[in-house]
């Protein structure tokens, strides 16, 4: 990641180890369970879009996971919050050397989520959206009963649609207004962000989820940045015309599904301020975190329901995550 | 100003020049109108009071304004609205200059407010509390017709009571969030200050004004934190329990006050974001501002006038602003 020396724009480095983990023997990496533990931070949106696939699709018992910690320098990601930090099964204590392993001499970034194969303790892959993608249409054989649609295939030109939109201006949007590095450069990132927000606000206005009436990749997308909002984006990357608390369709539809299983049982908000705050020197040089915002409106009724939608189609809801894959109660 | 090195808590320094400018020929300075001129800014909360004070008691033909603009280095405040980057009447580039010229090597802190006597051009004193409170009483000859009474005799404990706690965990307690220089010392300060805030809170609900039923000078200090609040200090200082406009009797205080004459009109929310995310480079190394949060709410309706009370007591509302002193229309 960088900033672009000319406009000062917030440029997402490319991806390092873009694989593929396949069904059909089209890839060096085969669907097999137990073969690999993703890594995840719960800090991080990218990761978070994965662990919701997981969840929802009930991958625990097929694909285990390691969390690595909100604190990390110049060098990686870190286990600190394993005893001794390292994690239990890749026996690491910096995911780098998990990358490192998969290319000798990587010098590109170490992100989460990323995908290593126990055995050898090599990464397979850090490439997010089409990991997200091969979760729900490679590893069918190993669902859970009752996993949900989440590319229905009436929907896949709409999905792709509006995840674009989200992707630009709202996911990568919060850092572009964050890692600006000229104000020319913030002002747009800001107007693209808030411009999208309102456009989504309309289109939530009169329906439960982004496409269709069930919960589909899209919403994913969108309410992993949502999740963040208030206590990172807003004050950390100056996100701040209004908090989503003001933004009345948005913060319904984002407590819809923070209460909806496999949504906000998956944030740890302690973990999301203790990173962005502590990680971004050149943003928070005191490394100095915020107490607020309140968290506790979270859990108070949206009044969603009344739009309709049957949020996991025909499927159900997943049950409660795995004992040690808790997180904290919110409040 | 400071952080003290064992605890890491904000420090304000003492004001360098504490004279009194009085009346009955107590101190060196005598009140006279046209001899000093008020050196203010529009974005510092302290300066603020005195020109709120100057406004209701309609000082404005006995006291002229010079104003500092919204960026300064640590030379001190610089006149860089002015035609030139000068004063026009005090003919000086750098605040610095006037206080040099009351005190040969002055090397303690160039703040607003500071009273200048025109024809030496020296800071005649900083002590805003003093000069508030001097204003009220020293410059009675000076006031407008219908001046409210801002210190009313019998209610003088319960202005100091109520102004003392203000003072230490609102006006300076925001400072102390956003310039400590440990997570201890900034959640000390961030509990001090919202735990004020409620208790204020609680006051307000039931009455228009913090004391009697009239506006008075604890007013006008809460108000002054409150009308920063949203733009500076809830992201860049980290206040960030609640935003002031999820603070509902606050919210609708603040905004009552901002409607009424000789408050709102005072206020310039750009120069005021200019100034603390420009300058504090410490909190904010790139220097860049938000372009947040909306402030049209400001004018919304506030529905206080439920509670009674009698802004101005028996006096009545100041006029506008004279020409040259009047600030861009908010929303």
């Amino acid at each position: 990641m960088g900033t672009d020396q000319a406009s000062g724009e917030f440029v997402r480095e490319a991806l390092g180890v873009a694989e593929r983990i396949t069904a059909d023997g089209s890839s060096p990496w085969p669907v097999e369970p137990g073969r690999y533990r993703l890594v995840a931070a719960r800090a991080c949106p990218w990761a978070n879009r994965i662990v919701i696939v997981r969840r929802l699709l009930g991958l625990e018992d097929a694909i285990s996971m390691g969390i690595a910690g909100p604190l990390h320098d110049e060098r990686s990601w870190r286990f600190h919050l394993d005893p001794g930090n390292v994690d239990p099964v890749l026996g690491v204590e910096w995911l780098r050397e998990a990358y490192e392993k998969a290319v000798p001499g990587y010098d590109k970034g170490v992100t989460v989520p990323a995908m290593v194969e126990v055995a050898s303790g090599k990464v397979a892959t850090n490439a997010y959206a089409e990991l997200e993608y091969d979760l729900a249409t490679q590893w069918t054989a190993y669902h859970r009963e009752g996993a949900p649609d989440l590319w229905p295939a009436e929907h896949l030109d709409e999905i792709g649609a509006v995840s674009e939109g989200i992707f630009h201006d709202v996911n990568n949007g919060v850092y572009k207004c964050g890692f600006a590095g000229t104000q020319a450069a913030y002002d747009k990132a800001f107007h693209a962000l808030f411009s999208r927000l309102d456009e989504l606000s309309d289109r939530l206005a009169t329906r439960r989820y982004l496409v269709g009436d069930t919960i589909t990749e899209a919403d994913i997308r969108l309410w992993v940045t949502l999740a963040r909002f208030d206590a990172a984006y807003h004050g950390h990357f100056k996100c701040n015309r209004h908090k989503l608390t003001e933004m009345p369709v948005l913060w319904a539809y984002a407590r819809d599904l923070f209460q909806t299983p496999g949504f906000g049982d998956t944030i740890d908000v302690e973990q999301i301020k203790q990173h962005y705050y502590g990680v971004h020197t050149s943003v928070n040089p005191s490394g100095i975190v915020p107490l607020g915002p309140d968290t506790s409106v979270w859990l108070t009724p949206h009044g969603r329901e009344e739009l309709g939608g049957r949020p996991f189609g025909d499927g159900t809801p997943p049950p409660p995550p795995p004992e040690g894959e808790r997180v904290p109660a919110i409040g």
